[in-house]
């Protein structure tokens, strides 16, 4: 769908009851849980069934995350948003905002970024990625994350 | 225990045998899980059982995490440093080392940094640091995190 | 769908690759997860949104569950069946096979059997099903689970 | 600790927070999680950390569980009681009631039944029981769980 950040690639993650904790609101570590499910879903499409990034190996070296409103459980699955925001040789970063699907709201509840980095398991080694998954990757480039709270 | 930043507090919190995933490491995710355990037991002791800041009420508005060495399931408890790197009227950050405890080893597997809010639930306004909370975070302030993920 | 019950309802759950625990299949605890998830969308569909039984009141009292093969992460949802097997003035007991759903293939996975008693979060006292309820509940009553552990 | 049913093993499980779902109880689920933890922590005394059952292998072939009381997190570990109930060439079955440490309370939360299958990981077929381990699930017998809601 468009957006500021051109066409942005988004997922529809589903919540679980059990999401919730003792607030009555999805637990801010299942955000992150939420954002695991959206890169299994998004990575499959970006880079394929047959050889996929997750088996390939990706590890994540690092979370970024901002909570902007609660989120209660719902029926409908939640709309992830994901991009690119970061392309090197052997790791990238990853944007997420968290937020209503458009026929429901116009909510955002959170925006997160993640770090990763390549490595082979076969290998047991830090890998580069291919051509192929740089021009996916770039095909997904977006804006930085306008972080509120992140101090510099 | 002593440390470059002064005395640090520490807790030991216990893993679980299901907080590792299909690649046999402690998630990714979980270890936020971890940095809650590591909150709920912590707040006990610096600010007391009858009026706990995690019932008064605090919401977490921010994490960041860096993961530097990878976790296996193991029956002893890792040990989490803990102290204040920020503190404002109504904000403070709070951040974590999650680490062997000093008889199993000297592995750091991560740095984090949560920013929570104070809040109150019974009037369901945000609300400010009180005068002991503060002095009880003071003693507990040291210096801020050294992430190398983060960009600038 | 037509079955050996008679026309069994059947939700579809999705999976979360963090269902798997390190052995690489859906950790049998997840399995409860998933069968919770089944009951939040089925009494949505059952007993309706405004007034959902599980909003109204609902206590689990006892699962039993039998785990027939593995269950690897896939991206496409499990199919949980789920059927009435006993209906009393204050309680009931909901049936449950987790398997592919048709298109995919026809494994079982696993048997399970919940027993539900009605309460009232409201009075803080357990309450009977109303007529409406029991009449939804006989309308999808079936066959005994045919245990093959269960000790007699 | 002495009991009716001889001498008992008993394993003090640490709560999470996170255990808590949005009825502000330990979920229903988490319970079976807290029975998994019991048995790994239980099993490593059992049968040893070398050669854990549980690293050897067995599988998860049933579960039976009956809720008696709710359980609100508390900052104390809760005792879960684990015994034999059955012991065949190749399975056996393993009771658990999770209560209160006799020096909190004398409140019974939930009774429950495992059915663990012996599995060689290593040739990926089932085995039998050697005889150093059913002399120690021998050392573990104790009387049937007294289930209230199972049907005849």
């Amino acid at each position: 769908m468009a957006s500021e950040h051109g066409e942005r690639y988004s997922v529809d993650v589903p919540l679980r009851w059990s999401d919730m904790d003792a607030y009555g609101h999805v637990n801010n570590v299942q955000f992150l849980r939420l954002l695991e499910d959206a890169r299994v879903i998004g990575f499959q499409e970006w880079f394929g069934q047959e050889r996929s990034m997750l088996d390939q190996g990706v590890l994540v070296a690092r979370h970024e995350i901002e909570y902007l409103a609660p989120l209660e459980f719902r029926h409908a699955p939640i709309a992830v948003d994901m991009w690119a925001t970061r392309i090197s040789g052997a790791s990238f970063d990853l944007a997420y905002e968290v937020r209503d699907p458009a026929a429901v709201g116009d909510t955002l509840y959170a925006r997160a970024e993640t770090t990763l980095v390549l490595y082979s398991f076969v290998d047991g080694t830090p890998r580069r990625l291919s051509e192929v998954e740089r021009a996916t990757l770039k095909s997904h480039e977006g804006a930085p994350v306008p972080f509120r709270w992140r101090r510099r």
